[in-house]
């Protein structure tokens, strides 16, 4: 099991801490009455899946032995209109750096990420239609 | 659409950015070659929840003029034990302090986050069993 305790300090902001030990800030823009202290917390979905399926990609890219000098992730979520919105198209492209990289490599370790590992893809992605792509930059 | 870019620093170091700007560490535990610098990608997103309906609960209390002078939540997850895993139940705990605080401003406002306006909860919740609980400390 794990937990986690979110505290609301003041206007919208809020301080999450999990079994781990870190702090992490969210906070909400000024428009919303907010001061931009921390990340939106949706935002900190698109990003805790990024470093989830990295985390993977790296891990298994490693024990291939491919000389990866550079890695990351962009990813995108899209929401619908209307109440009650949850993420409905996410599109996650990797890009790896490196000297003499296989893509058979990176294809296969992302497939592993997505469709084994990654908890929060997993999660995600019985709501979400969870796409990807990745892009090669060999270093000579 | 919302914009993320995680980026591989060493070791299992990633670091998230996205729209408002803010770095975001996330690490892995020793026992797998991190370094525990930063949290764990799956509790940011228990931490994200939090974070999103806390944002929801804490506006609309404060449109119901209730007095609130702490909150804070606690988030549990469980996974199952075998791959892939997602996680199947979460639960909640609301924890809401003030003078003459209304438990059902407090229980409409929950209701209201869970059903309608919470982005994360609503992607989640496709996945796992949500389920919730407060409290209320009455200050006098």
């Amino acid at each position: 099991m794990m937990k986690s305790n979110i505290r609301f300090t003041e206007d919208m902001q809020f301080i999450g801490v999990a079994d781990s030990g870190h702090d992490v800030v969210m906070d909400a823009p000024l428009s919303v009455g907010g001061k931009n202290t921390g990340s939106r917390p949706s935002e900190l979905l698109l990003m805790a899946f990024g470093g989830c399926t990295g985390m993977d990609v790296i891990s298994i890219l490693r024990k291939k032995k491919q000389d990866v000098t550079g890695f990351e992730m962009n990813v995108r979520g899209e929401t619908p209109e209307n109440y009650p919105k949850s993420f409905t198209d996410i599109h996650i492209e990797y890009v790896v750096k490196g000297k003499n990289i296989s893509e058979e490599a990176v294809e296969r370790a992302v497939e592993l990420s997505l469709e084994k590992y990654c908890l929060v893809g997993a999660t995600i992605g019985k709501a979400a239609k969870i796409t990807h792509s990745y892009k090669v930059i060999q270093e000579s």
